[in-house]
């Protein structure tokens, strides 16, 4: 049984997307961040870097989006999720999480959580102007270089598809219009019909 | 055989010592930043974002450090570079590379990459000042919680200890103070000394 701790409208729906996909057992755990619990000591524990995802296995406790992803996919071979025997593809997977982590969500986190870099408080308000420009800028990249279709990687729905459409959620709170993007705006749609996407939303009670 | 574009100081090191390590046949192709050749039409052909490092395979291009360093593990498994075969050791592996690439990586990229996330000069000078604190902040929570001695993952080198070592290779730049982390001073000065290490920061021009 994993254990998922989460919260409504952060990347942690993806991980929490791929535990349903996979037909793993889970248990939920909201973590508040209204209530700043993401900075209690207990949770400190569970995950020191103070974010959410964390999934606790039996093997240990794991954070980072684009590695939950891979591990779920590799603990359930079944569900074919990666392709986890073919390094190549798999690397192409990993790059695409690995955007998103570190540039999509980046571009976007500089319109909530602009004090990871900054203190003045005008230059806060600064980045945030910027949001709409950097976060599209990602995106166009998205539709115009990386998206295959029908699901990211081509043919084949897989670990890239959850955390896409987890960062694709964002887009109309970063003042960006999804519309500028079709094959992107269409994957969204898509992925919002499915039941493991449908039930992801109404457990973490995020629908949009 | 590989080609590994990448530009000095850049992250793309950590790729080119995996190479090395993991006896691969490779070629390196310097981007000049200083002429913005990473913004050319010819560069972005081979990747559309205009960053390094970028691998050129048989198989097609990969981007994104994570990405390339796990394929390089799996494609050499006898050079023992990440437990490949071992789901959750292997997103163990993962999770550091992606908390480098999202968090470590990010934090350091505000000191001359700050125009990424904000137009407005003031606000760009502003994040600079608080890099010292943010990067300082990221060595405090690997050297406190996540680097296990006497490599990132315990007793196996691997492709963390690569990625770690090339990102502290800035820390003086950003106004840290690497003495105060002194495990990953201590691992810094052993990586230094590494055959595999040695020939690539030589190949690339760029010794400290």
């Amino acid at each position: 049984m994993f254990k998922l701790f989460y919260a409504p409208h952060t990347c942690a729906l993806a991980s929490h997307i791929a535990l349903e996909e996979a037909g793993a057992p889970y248990q939920l755990t909201r973590v508040d961040f209204k209530a700043n619990e993401q900075r209690r000591p207990d949770y400190l524990v569970i995950n020191p870097k103070g974010r959410v995802p964390a999934l606790v296995t039996d093997a240990g406790i794991l954070t980072e989006t684009p590695a939950i992803l891979a591990f779920i996919a590799q603990s359930y071979p079944q569900a074919r999720l990666a392709p986890i025997e073919q390094p190549f593809a798999f690397a192409q997977v990993q790059a695409f999480n690995s955007y998103l982590c570190s540039t999509v969500h980046v571009a976007h986190a500089h319109r909530l959580r602009g004090y990871r870099w900054v203190d003045d408080p005008a230059a806060i308000e600064a980045m945030k102007k910027k949001v709409p420009a950097s976060v599209g800028e990602c995106f166009a990249l998205i539709e115009r270089s990386m998206f295959r279709g029908p699901w990211v990687m081509g043919e084949d729905y897989s670990i890239c598809d959850m955390y896409l459409f987890t960062l694709a959620q964002w887009l109309e709170g970063d003042g960006v219009d999804p519309k500028l993007y079709p094959k992107v705006y269409e994957h969204r749609r898509r992925m919002s019909a499915r039941a493991s996407v449908v039930k992801a939303l109404a457990q973490e009670g995020a629908q949009r």
